[in-house]
């Protein structure tokens, strides 16, 4: 099965207790589909600039990743500036050039009309909102986004979150979004506003997922067998602890990404794989942070994403 | 078997976001003591004057609490007045009281001599010495402390902390002990100083436990039967998502009676057994939370301990 993810695809300069980098290859549907690729067969649409070359573009396809959506415009790719020199959990934005992304519109290419997970990075909720419009029949859309469409952008946020099967954002953006400051009241008034499912991500904490009452009912043939007690409980999936985090960039974004290819890969989601997709994400995040950039994203293997998997069910279960 | 106890009984003023409550019975070891009432015998060494009267001896001994090492003196109880108002997970100190604390002396009763755990609430390092001196045979102890002791007392702390089997200790607490800012490294850092294990509590995203070599070869026959690789790695338990948080004092000390209620009342201390008492830990703490002071952890049984502690499964556990 194959899921189709729309996001950046950027250059990111990045400042952390442990270094920096000047231009590492990154934006979310880099990182998103890098996680995902260990999992099932990933498309991007994009746009990047003539910076983007050759070089980059086969450290995607190396994955298998399927680049034929990322449009080529005149000029420079998105470009960001950050640091995390104070916490690491917060990222300090020193400078954001939009370049190519500014004029993006979306195209999606006759080939990926047959992809039936749909990743919406954060971008622009107009933007998301007309790319789900053209997949209507995907299996799951899971949708990104963050504090400045939350502020800036609420009515058109508003309109995508119907749309979602999943929505992830963090803590902060779970309040931000429901005004409201006790979590647990956040999620259940964030899942008023449409989405099917929410995960709230609590950076090294782990990621709590909420489910509303028709999480796991679409295109089940006998809807009432899933509707157990468990199914609509919220489950929280534990961040493995790490002693050096070199980097958080795309902590998120490569979280999404463990947790859609995972789901991709079976024929069903039910709420077994649904947990342990979470696991999965946790996993694929917590190898993200460990460099700059997506090296060590592109270095990693199957073999040692399931060694961690192991791991973070040996830190999270009990042994009776 | 029994827990010894020491730490205050006290009374509190508290202002939280749900409102406000006058000279509440609280206390360290009272909230301690109540969490663990439910598992095994408690017996209390505290200090409180002429304001702790029978109503709230009462209060102890209705839950089988033995408060016979509860010293009277001319004057009054400690006394605590903080607030909670702009961020549940942290207390905002308006004022200490010491009064009858400030001379305290613990005196144990010779009733109390054959007590097998004992927890060293958070008190002066040096009082904690003292009662972990008399009592050189127990098979097991906890203790707490508190920044004010790490910063003005650190000297007298390090001389208790390998004296403990297990510390705990929030992540604020964690990082000023060691001076690390990664959690991980900071809580190496602590367990270098002495103690068997460490016990991290992230407030609303539960707690971390940390293993040293020797975590579980005390009194043990054949030491190396447990040396496990799971027997080092570390723990992460829950905590409950709680839609409404009351009043969040005693959340640290009532988990710590649930943690160490659970495995007092059983014959050892495995690996296994550490993990389960760190949920009734989550369970206790997530009581003693929703209603103001003592009030929701006199109210609970037995049974609905017990049905948390299997939502707090369901909540953390993959299904497969």
């Amino acid at each position: 099965m194959a899921i189709l993810a729309i996001g950046s695809v950027a250059f990111d300069s990045i400042e952390t207790l442990e270094g920096r980098r000047e231009r590492c290859l990154g934006g979310s549907a880099t990182y998103f589909s890098l996680a995902a690729s260990f999992f099932t067969d990933v498309r991007i649409v994009a746009v990047v600039g003539e910076d983007f070359t050759e070089y980059e573009e086969a450290r995607l396809t190396r994955r298998g990743i399927d680049t034929r959506g990322i449009e080529r415009l005149p000029g420079k790719s998105f470009f960001w500036h950050g640091s995390y020199l104070e916490d690491m959990n917060v990222a300090h934005t020193l400078a954001t050039e939009l370049n190519v992304f500014e004029t993006f519109s979306p195209k999606i290419p006759e080939v990926y009309r047959d992809s039936d997970f749909l990743f919406l990075g954060n971008i622009d909720p107009v933007l998301q909102a007309s790319v789900r419009e053209q997949l209507p029949n995907v299996r799951m859309v899971v949708g990104d986004t963050m504090n400045y469409w939350i502020n800036d952008h609420r009515e058109n946020l508003l309109k995508v979150l119907p749309q979602l099967d999943t929505l992830t954002i963090n803590d902060g953006e779970t309040r931000l979004l429901s005004g409201e400051r006790n979590l647990m009241v956040a999620a259940q008034a964030v899942l008023a506003m449409g989405p099917k499912s929410l995960i709230v991500k609590h950076g090294e904490f782990g990621a709590t997922a909420y489910f509303g009452e028709q999480a796991f009912a679409g295109g089940d043939e006998n809807p009432a067998e899933h509707h157990s007690h468990h199914d609509t409980m919220p489950f929280r999936a534990p961040a493995l602890p790490l002693s050096v985090i070199v980097d958080p960039t795309g902590a998120g974004d490569s979280f999404a990404g463990g947790f859609c290819g995972y789901l991709a890969s079976l024929p069903k989601i039910t709420p077994a794989a649904f947990r342990t997709a979470m696991f999965y994400g946790g996993v694929m995040g917590s190898f993200a942070v460990e460099h700059f950039g997506t090296e060590r994203l592109e270095a990693i293997t199957r073999a040692q994403i399931d060694e961690r998997f192991a791991e973070l069910k040996a830190l999270s279960h009990l042994l009776d």
